[in-house]
């Protein structure tokens, strides 16, 4: 019997897979692939430039990852590809292109190669938000339920928004193009020849809602009379649920990843959630933290709860009959990164160099000797926009409390402070509408090695953190899903409970930390709520301004 | 006939003397001596550590520099000190410190060598917040009239906090002290063997007022019963005017510079007002902005304005019969040098080196290519606290609108702005309680290299900027002041006349940047009353919060 799964996680920058080893437990073997073209917020490849708030990425990057990370995991395994049961995959989203019929992508035309509109947009693309805007605002006028769902306002992190920049900036792109398509079911379209649209991305990102389907056609063409044509095929009404697999690989698939014709392909999910199920967090009362180049805080619910500012709820993206909710900050890792690049100057760089050690550890050493409200600052970790409770790309990031003998380690501290008390906001704000936290688990990288960050996170939240031993969570849970389509389990309960990682550690809140952080809290959460909420819109002028 | 004079002016890291040529007009010579011990904030020369918001000085350093600066110019210029007619100190104030009745300065004492409170604490030294705010508080429940002289607050760089503070924690000190006296007048009192106490110190510092004097006995004891002493000759109740020399050099004095005994020595004054007669600003509708580490703008008036948020006016403190004003930033070079040691990264100091030019120059190349509000940034520029309008050590500074594509340059530029902002803020508060500034006239080294920034002046301000020649304003100003002590000129407004310094270049606002700076400078006003006039006091919360 074929005893192994594959999961492929495509993530912002690169795609890794795990093959999972179904009898042992154990994973097989790991393989990564760094995308060439990356995230292009500057430039086309010809070197055409992008303007401000784009993010596109190249398609043919993932085709090559497809091959790549299935090839080398498959000879590390020391496997065949007939030895692979299933194979599930992840995507970010909302990351969408638009496709002729046969799945090509218009980039791919040499006709477009010089369009930007034609490349995939990323899920932090934020050129769109005009669109959103008028989105937002035709919905509020309408009264439509589904903007209320989607946390009262559109991001333009969206789907709808996203085309409507298409069909605004280059019109024929959008006439020209058969499909607008999350790339994650682009994927399972060209690997199987059958193109369904997964219930993942179609209920966080594409205004999509389970018993009532997409905006109705008479929204859609009072937003722009062109949208008329967006159901005729450019975005199917039909979407599949997750106790269905996206199909079987067909040749053209079983060959670009050398496995078997017909090995069954799981619906895609969105890659925050991929790892869920390593977690073994499926239930209501479970969640999950993510915290990545953005961060999510992922839970279930068995009832709906409509929590105001909740980015994301869908019904049973990844487990039959459970509302799954979904909500965190835009920016995370991404700011942590921006800050290093940006903000820390040569000596210390000098000095992590002679300790051998990266720029980050060198902080976090330095920042973790720092005593809780030390350093006088605290940071709006809105670098990215606000995703969660305010939904607002549109804001933008403040460090206050700034002397002249502030140091880098200090604002680095509020960073990773402001984080943790925005996932705060979130928590505190889906209690008070009736949800209950009973398990708060995390995975990945900053989780088993920011241990400072970690006990910020207890100390603020005053839960225990768990974290979990998975390290490529992402491809790892989805190699645990693809056990299901394998028949290999009944279901994703079982799965989850099956192949579990252990918990490494727990970080437990220290009482006098806590009472600390409550006062820093309620400081982040005064200006949260004036910057946030209307009390002094400087963000988005400024915002306004600075795009001329 | 003596044809020399020579200035030498006391700043925050160095002192620089200039020799005065009365007959050609040119200086003859300059020197520069940078003190050794610099600014404690960290240790005592012993090595013990200090704490937070402490800013000491070593006197010995002044000594040093009055005897290294004054040998070097007379042997740089080819003359004996003998062709030296008069010599004028300018100082930082309020930089003060503790002496016996010889001059000795308490510190000296080995047995104090150890006791912080025993040095001299510079004018940027802020551990005396407590006892400021106590100050404030009593002399607004009394309805005491100089304190809404000095701007309605008494900030914690003044004289009186500073005293306190020392008897607060350092009694024995304050016993053993027979004088606690500004630096400038210490030097006066050691080269001329009489104890003067400077009209321009004590009008700004000491909360001494013209006509009225120093907040009275009754006030003192109600403060503390202990202060009962301080008018025992700890702090002489006489002012000296600046119509009236410090007094001669004495055989100590005149050894210690290598000058003739029996030399004038001008009354001392503000190191930040030193350059005015070299900019011929001396008269009513006269500005002058000074560029430091701090900002300073000081401008003349006939008659007395009361003007909020002011910190100092003095009466007759340089121009005979005239209220000169000061108002300004905290924190300016100050600023941008923590900027550039704090938040520049690595990549950008190794294109500054392969350029061959010094950091600070590559980012205005860099922020020079901006256009205006294109960073989306605006910054409050108080890292080190505010002085003007709000007068309040312990605020804060801070930057929003920072995305994760910001790069420093745009911060950079925002502080540059912030500085431009607030200094609009002074010119706006001022005019509008009676003030006409007809001329604004600048000198400094980032006045003649900053072409940038001058022009962000300019526009922001919508004013012409009158960059003035003068390098070494400050010592050149001094030497031209010494001419009216050396009697060979009758008054300094002959003196400013005769010795002006030429314009070298005018900038004029362009009336677009001019419009488009007003919206940034509506948002700039309105974050500075949000956090500045109580409408958020999280400033002073994180502060407190951090000083545990």
């Amino acid at each position: 019997m074929k005893k192994y799964t594959l999961g492929i996680d495509f993530g912002t920058l690169s795609a890794r897979a795990v093959i999972l080893d179904t009898e042992s437990g154990y994973e097989a073997a790991e393989a990564v692939y760094e995308y060439p073209h990356g995230v292009m917020d500057k430039a086309l490849p010809s070197g055409k430039p992008l303007p401000k708030d784009t993010a596109l990425q190249h398609p043919a990057d993932y085709i090559e990852a497809l091959k790549s990370v299935t090839s080398e995991a498959l000879s590390s395994a020391g496997i065949s590809g007939s030895d692979v049961a299933a194979v599930a995959i992840d995507f970010t989203s909302c990351t969408i292109l638009p496709i002729y019929a046969d799945g090509t992508p218009l980039c791919a035309d040499e006709k477009y190669a010089d369009e930007m509109h034609a490349y995939v947009k990323l899920w932090k693309h934020h050129g769109a938000q005009k669109e959103a805007d008028a989105i937002t605002a035709l919905a509020k006028k309408r009264g439509e339920a589904w903007v209320d769902i989607y946390g009262g306002k559109i991001s333009s992190e969206f789907f709808l928004p996203k085309i409507m920049q298409i069909l605004n900036e280059a019109p024929e792109i959008y006439d020209e193009a058969d499909h607008f398509i999350e790339a994650g079911d682009w994927l399972s379209f060209i690997l199987t020849g059958k193109m369904t649209r997964s219930v993942s991305f179609a209920g966080y990102k594409a205004n999509w809602v389970f018993g009532e389907g997409y905006p109705s056609s008479d929204f859609l063409r009072e937003l722009d009379a062109r949208l008329d044509t967006l159901f005729d095929g450019k975005l199917d009404r039909e979407i599949t649920p997750i106790t269905e697999d996206a199909g079987v690989l067909n040749e053209y698939g079983a060959e670009l990843l050398g496995l078997d014709a017909g090995t069954p392909l799981s619906l895609p999910i969105i890659d925050a959630q991929a790892g869920i199920p390593a977690l073994n967090s499926v239930r209501e009362g479970e969640a999950v933290l993510i915290l990545g180049t953005s961060g999510c805080l992922i839970w279930h619910e068995k009832k709906r709860l409509d929590i105001p500012g909740i980015l994301g709820h869908c019904y049973a993206p990844i487990a039959p009959e459970l509302y799954t909710y979904e909500a965190g900050q835009a920016c995370l890792g991404d700011g942590f990164d921006w800050f290093v690049k940006t903000c820390v100057p040569k000596s210390y760089y000098d000095q992590a160099e002679e300790l051998g050690i990266g720029i980050h550890k060198y902080l976090r050493e330095k920042a973790k000797k720092l005593a809780i409200g030390e350093s006088g600052i605290v940071a709006l970790d809105w670098f990215n926009g606000n995703r969660s409770l305010l939904n607002d790309a549109e804001l933008s990031g403040m460090i206050l409390g700034i002397t002249i003998t502030t140091r880098p380690e200090e604002i680095y501290r509020a960073l990773i402070e402001a984080s943790a008390f925005s996932t705060k906001m979130i928590i505190d704000e889906a209690e008070a509408y009736g949800s209950r936290i009973k398990k708060l688990c995390i995975s990945g990288g900053i989780a088993l090695k920011d241990e400072m960050m970690m006990q910020i996170f207890a100390d603020v939240l005053g839960r225990d953190m768990l974290i979990s031993s998975a390290k490529q969570s992402g491809a790892y849970g989805s190699a645990v899903r693809a056990t299901v389509s394998a028949k290999l389990c009944r279901d994703i309960f079982e799965a989850a409970g099956r192949f579990e990682k252990p918990i490494a550690k727990t970080y437990t809140p220290i009482a006098e930390n806590t009472a600390l952080y409550q006062k820093l809290y309620e400081e982040y959460k005064a200006l949260h709520d004036y910057f946030g909420k209307g009390g002094n819109e400087v963000m988005k002028r400024l915002k306004k301004i600075s795009k001329g």
